[in-house]
């Protein structure tokens, strides 16, 4: 499975080592990725496949408990990639009659069960034929890029668990190749289901390399960032040409999935004038300055159809940006963002007629009560091809904690039907996230989806829930703390009331202290409830005795002949 | 205003110094509470009373920004408690007529504007005669001890800002009384605005009278806690002389809300022995093991009126404890939770007949899908008075992030009608909350209460967004970080990327860099927009003056006469 020959499409998984942008090894010192304590990494095997998931063993005699994992093959060193899964189905398929079109939705709407699908349908325990169904019709996508091998596929759509994604990238201002590699390591281990890289600085292609030979998970862009730096900057030089070159590059190499800024239209530019904060999309300000600048309509849009062209021969699936989404929750659901996600629905249909796999990006900053309506109009207008927001925010008023406001309104808009949400670091709108930062954002953002799996009923969702709950009544310290999203830090905030190795066995906790427990005084209520039970049985046993003339077997008159 | 004289309405008020337990003075070397930057305390001056705000200056050219400022005065020595603002008022209504019952929902129903309501008005930017009218309908209560003058008048209802409650109090295995009165500072430089002292380990009543003394805010207890400190921890030995004799101890110090469990009925009990989590209420299994040991009824039931009559003398205000709440969401909305809340619909139409004000406690833990039935059952059950949660969280399974998981659930319940919102800190299921923790678990809950307050269209609450967004857009940063809830970390967030001073002055972020940023360019758009506009009007004026044949003054024929 670790083979690292070349697959023959495209320049990133040949024999070559990783490209090396000095003489200084990106690479030589990342810190390493620990494991989670009592977990072990499991394959499960199914349908001839070995599907990774995290096993937690737990005390008590409790049953181990596997979660979804999205770490990846462990250990493997990163000049070498990721060993390369999907290349022996990528190749049997260009095989046995290449159409021209890789997509998993052309297979998909052609009756065929990939074995993508079939790896999917095992991690979401779901029959491989719904998997299939689902993305005929386009309500859920399979990021698989032809030329990222590597990945563990994933499908992202409202009928199955809802995901996230974590952003990462250098700029212009700070950060290198082995942090960023580090940052998507770092963010899988924690459960990022895809990773964007967001880099616009230098090294734009090394950096997107190193990421992809390495990613477990699908990898998004936004091809538009790498345009600018090639023309230097300057948006009105942006061609159509030099876009879908960019596209074939990074194709090339494996991204999954692009997002694509292609619902900015010229006439919807003036409806962001009086906005409180204008355009904050990057791509779509790019865009619109191209569109004012020659006072043309936006080339992405003019010619989306070269551009299905090249996503469908690679199997890259679009992720229709938002451009012009809100910037604040006091421009939520304006005219101009409505205006554009018309467009969205317009291009989805297109991009389906090619067989091309769409998701479509949503906002960014709006108030709870203006949620429910973003997901309402997307379902309409895009006809259920899946929801892919940004937060969105709740209120614009605290920077440095906004995983949190974000968190708040990404568990509602996953309630609501959002496939994935993409996470917000407590560095948004102040600085570029770190470590620290980026498993800030995760972990609310793990929060958000599975408080969303639960209350859209998700099977399964409840049982870790119930596992961990069930932990923490009966004074299982460390099977809570193994359960949970984050056991190191339960535990060490549990150290911090509670040093003693003992605690971890205590039957109280440091909220009401040894004399004192409601816990306990509940499972004392449930032995008196118990034996009160029994003794109100007993008694009604001996009425019982009693009332039928005192005879041992009260039965045996009628049927002992 | 800083008059230290005894009120003559309870044992806390005197001229005496505070308590010490030891030779140790408890508040010795308490931390200093830092101002918020660019802010000032200013005292609105309004129909006789001065209300304060905290101000925030604004540059360019932006006019100043009130919020409201629960810190309360500053620079007070915590040995002699803050200045006895309400103290006049008490005064002056016990000479008028003193019927014996002192609550404001008293006064409300008799048709009088109290000070305390007038104060309110201020605050909350409405009518006086809209304060009075929803405390005297039930829909809204105004916490204010007669024996704690120090507080600065606070209403909780929802038609009011969404309020939330930090709880401190030291246990039998952590902290000091000077850490419980530096919590408190630091609770109320954050924005709560009620505060719980939870003490259940030595020294109850000093700590609290520490507290109260110091505390601008209402202050809230369990008194069951105190109770069981008096029995050695044995409930069976609890009675209702007992709790009677320890609510009037505390109601003279001054606490201004008790949260009693009244609606754990005997005949509920067994409903909790299936749950997943039993009954986790510390006062609701005390009560529970009341119950079962003595096989009766809830004395706190059953002398309900007696409490009522305590209630009423001092002004306390019931927060009816939700002691079946659930403890994880497997047990959310179960029949145990269901059927104390009926009760507590009763037990509030008895506390109404005595005029004594009333708020109910709800849970919990609730995924998002079981959220607003508590709400819509609470408002018809319990006649709209006033319902404050915890929380609920929308998962269990992330200990040391239960801030966040919970703040999902309070920003919901707060837009569906919950008027106070109680503070989760990360440390909750886990330890006892240091100084970080409640800080984390203030700012989490700000945030909800300010999303419920938009949510809900709350006049005046749009406008910081606003500002701050603007402030975002115009690169004034540091008015963003002034405006926002937590300036100094925001301003150390974007330090540590852009550590420069003059990038806070600078037209571009980290996220894009100097060459690159989106703001930028809207503003370029905005700019190209106009000129456009400009010239296709002075196009369009070109042309009219054409085609009204060239003359100058179009009108002149018509009127120049």
């Amino acid at each position: 499975m670790s083979d690292k020959s070349a697959n023959g499409n495209g320049n990133g998984n040949g024999k070559r080592p990783l490209p090396q942008v000095s003489a200084v090894d990106p690479v030589a010192n990342l810190p390493a990725i620990e494991g989670f304590p009592a977990s072990e990494k499991v394959y499960v095997e199914a349908d001839g496949l070995a599907v990774p998931v995290r096993r937690i063993h737990l005390t008590g005699g409790e049953p181990a408990f596997d979660v979804y994992d999205t770490s990846g093959p462990q250990g493997v060193d990163p000049h070498h990639g990721l060993p390369k899964l999907r290349k022996p189905w990528i190749e049997a398929r260009l095989r046995d009659g290449d159409s021209g079109n890789r997509s998993q939705m052309h297979y998909a709407r052609r009756g065929i069960i990939t074995p993508e699908m079939k790896f999917v349908a095992i991690r979401e325990q779901c029959a491989p034929e719904f998997v299939r169904d689902e993305i005929a019709r386009g309500r859920a996508i399979l990021p698989a890029n032809i030329n990222h091998p590597e990945s563990e596929p994933m499908i992202i759509g409202r009928n199955f668990l809802v995901k996230i994604n974590a952003n990462i990238g250098n700029s212009a201002v700070s950060s290198t190749i082995g942090e960023e590699v580090d940052k998507l390591r770092w963010s899988v281990k924690w459960g990022a289901d895809t990773v964007m890289d967001l880099s616009t600085g230098e090294n734009i292609h090394e950096t997107r390399e190193w990421i992809i030979r390495n990613s477990p998970v699908p990898i998004g862009t936004v091809p538009i960032y790498q345009c600018l730096e090639k023309v230097k900057g300057d948006p009105e030089k942006l061609t159509i040409d030099l876009f879908l070159e960019t596209l074939i590059e990074q194709a090339e190499q494996g991204v999954d999935y692009f997002t694509i800024h292609a619902g900015v239209r010229l006439a919807y530019i003036p409806y962001t004038a009086n906005r409180v904060t204008g355009i904050v999309s990057r791509g779509g300000s790019i865009m619109a300055k191209w569109c004012l600048s020659h006072h043309k309509e936006n080339f992405l849009y003019t010619d989306f159809e070269r551009i299905c062209e090249v996503m469908k021969k690679y199997d890259v699936a679009f992720s229709l940006g938002d451009g012009l989404r809100p910037g604040s929750t006091a421009d939520a659901n304006d005219r101009a963002q409505l205006a554009e996600l018309d467009t969205l629905g317009e291009l989805t249909d297109i991009a389906w007629k090619h067989d091309v796999q769409t998701m479509i990006e949503g906002p960014g900053h709006v108030a709870m009560h203006k949620i429910k309506e973003n997901v309402d109009l997307q379902m309409r207008i895009c006809k259920e091809a899946p929801f892919y927001t940004l937060g969105p925010l709740v209120t614009d008023i605290a920077p440095g904690y906004d995983h949190i406001t974000s968190a708040i309104g990404a568990a509602m808009i996953g309630w609501f039907g959002t496939a994935m949400l993409c996470y917000v670091t407590p560095k948004e709108h102040l600085g570029l996230p770190d470590r620290d930062d980026v498993k800030d954002g995760v972990i609310a953002y793990k929060i958000a989806a599975h408080a969303a799996d639960l209350a859209k009923g998700h099977p399964g969702a409840q049982k870790r829930d119930d596992a961990l709950s069930k932990a923490r009544f009966e004074f299982r310290w460390q099977d809570q703390f193994h359960l949970s999203l984050d056991p190191d830090t339960a535990k060490d905030f549990h150290d911090e009331t509670l040093p003693a190795p003992a605690a971890k066995g205590a039957h109280f906790c440091s909220m009401c202290g040894p004399k004192f427990c409601s816990m306990k005084i509940t499972g004392e209520v449930r032995e008196m409830v118990a034996k009160q039970e029994l003794e109100a049985g007993l008694a009604a046993k001996a009425q019982e005795f009693k009332d039928s003339g005192g005879k041992l077997y009260a039965g045996s008159d009628d049927h002992d002949h």
